[in-house]
């Protein structure tokens, strides 16, 4: 069923600010989650609304954070958290990591006491709208990966994203989970009533597991096995560790427990390619190499080759005119948190469910 | 066979000067070459001398580059190799990173007009062993995969690798090329007359292919899929075009054509733990993890867990003390060489056959 993009960020505005989210603060995370509908991330849109409100009314959020830049360098910062809804600490470090590859020709900025963000696409796509290279990553808000070998749950899904401007309509926007596949996909699937491919969870006992709602029995597996989990160490290292973030055993579970602070950690990175020496070449350069990839013939049964990013812009416009259409179980799932927080419902009841 | 690390070091540069190589150069590439070979990097060690050799003999390697800083900030900058030894642009990018993060906490330093400089490892290492994390990535010496979906080679392995401290033997270095498999690996199976597992490679049909010696029919596939693709891309954006390097159809094969310069585009980052404020803590902080990790019940069949790097530091030892033992193909082939160059064979000749 389709809302307008106004609609449902006035929406989700009102209802962080029922659980106490001043107005400020509740519209720019609102802003940030129908972003992420708008671009197509709809697994870590609006659809979190529901676990985003939990934690807040059960203490594990701070609902009025202080959003501070602990320390900083002229090209680093790591900036505090104080346990606040997600994307406030992750758009500020993104805000400071661009304002600093302005100056220095690069920005790292790693955040502390931060929670889920959202994709981190968000947080790298208006680096490459700024002409710069984007690069993002988060120690994931739960455990659902063993070590290569192992079986304790000791890692996340750990995203990495990348970003670069492009000639052309769409700069490379990139935003992947460091396992095959992504807990938001696993949950979209038990909410829709759909199974799992095999490959993407395994059981204790080593076999593939493909009922999304026995996802507790079993683990997520990275891509390209030892490789895959030495990427994920890596990010929570420098995303985590570096930070004084947590990592490995001390990961809260921000789904199951709605009362601790999870001390989630990521960082925001911004490069200037003028800093390198490429500057305004290299959005040419890019779309070159992009443009080659695309016509290469495509494999026997498969579709044009697409490069990450491709299409959104237009797709992200005609939303933005004509409204999204979410999913039948999201509309109703939003309806219900609309009654549960004295708010209007956001879709025609009837039509809803 | 056995030869001594100061043996080995002192004929690969002895080598290298037979082909105009000036001795300081010669000395530290050697030496670079080695100790990718005593820290067990055997397919981008002492195994590549025969290339680095046909490329300086062919006139597409400068054996009398001058290493030079293009541009900087205090956090960035750009290294031109002048098309020498791609170890010695490599090393001055690394020191210079590790320079800078002392300063501001970070040090991004990228190189144009590079080449081939053996595993990424050894240029993370040192920052590990500085207290610092590190992270180098490269645009591959030579387009071996498809991008996702297609069927043109514009991409290589395009490696990344990560490097951290902790407290412990080792500390935590991870090198991966963003394929299943590194071309390396093809190469010394080649040597070694020995098939590859299904899964490295696909031919143009789609079938799996398994002879090494067939290597030039089909092409390497990315870990991931679509994953995979999209990281390797994010490198050849960060490592090739911002640094004025190749990437795509610009990419020079560096074993098929020994006369053209390559431009290879890399890149080397030091990140200081002090600037987000876990500085000394960070290295207790990674060991507590990684020991979680290597407690972790192994699954059915599995060693028990082990994070990268493990066991490198008294393998090393080892090596430096007692010798490394080299594969008799690669003996060989170093005993041809010395021939070539007019120099003593490295290996007893009856030994080495």
């Amino acid at each position: 069923m389709a809302i307008s993009v106004e609609a449902l960020g006035d929406f989700v505005a009102r209802a962080l600010g029922a659980r106490g989210v001043p107005d400020a603060d509740a519209t720019k995370v609102a802003d940030l989650m129908v972003e992420a509908d708008v671009y197509g991330h709809g697994t870590h849109g609006v659809f979190r609304l529901r676990q985003y409100l939990a934690r807040l009314a059960g203490g594990g959020y701070n609902p009025t954070p202080t959003i501070a830049v602990a320390q900083e360098t002229v090209a680093t910062a790591v900036i505090d958290g104080d346990n606040g809804l997600g994307h406030l600490a992750m758009a500020a470090a993104r805000d400071l990591a661009i304002d600093k590859a302005r100056s220095v020709g690069i920005g790292w900025v790693g955040v502390r006491r931060g929670n889920h963000a959202g994709p981190l696409a968000l947080y790298v796509r208006p680096q490459a709208e700024a002409g710069m290279l984007g690069m993002a990553a988060a120690v994931g808000s739960a455990n659902h990966v063993p070590p290569h070998g192992g079986t304790d749950l000791l890692l996340g899904t750990n995203p990495i994203a990348f970003s670069a401007p492009a000639a052309g309509p769409d700069p490379f926007v990139f935003d992947m989970a460091t396992t095959v596949a992504a807990m938001g996909k696993i949950k979209t699937l038990l909410q829709q009533g759909r199974p799992m491919p095999e490959g993407w969870m395994v059981g204790r006992d080593g076999k593939p597991l493909t009922d999304p709602a026995r996802k507790s029995e079993g683990f997520l597996m990275p891509i390209g096995g030892s490789k895959g989990f030495g990427l994920s160490v890596a990010i929570g290292l420098m995303a985590g560790i570096m930070n004084g973030a947590a990592f490995g055993s001390d990961v809260v579970d921000f789904t199951k427990d709605t009362t601790s602070s999870t001390n989630t950690g990521q960082f925001v990175v911004a490069l200037d390619p003028k800093a390198f020496g490429s500057g305004d070449a290299f959005a040419r350069q890019a779309a070159r190499v992009f443009d080659e990839m695309r016509a290469s013939p495509p494999l026997p049964g498969h579709d044009p080759v697409r490069l990450p990013g491709d299409g959104k812009t237009a797709l992200a416009k005609a939303r933005r005119s004509h409204g999204l259409t979410l999913d039948r179980a999201l509309c109703c799932d939003l309806n219900a948190i609309a009654a549960d927080c004295g708010l209007p419902p956001p879709f025609a009841p009837d039509r809803a469910g």
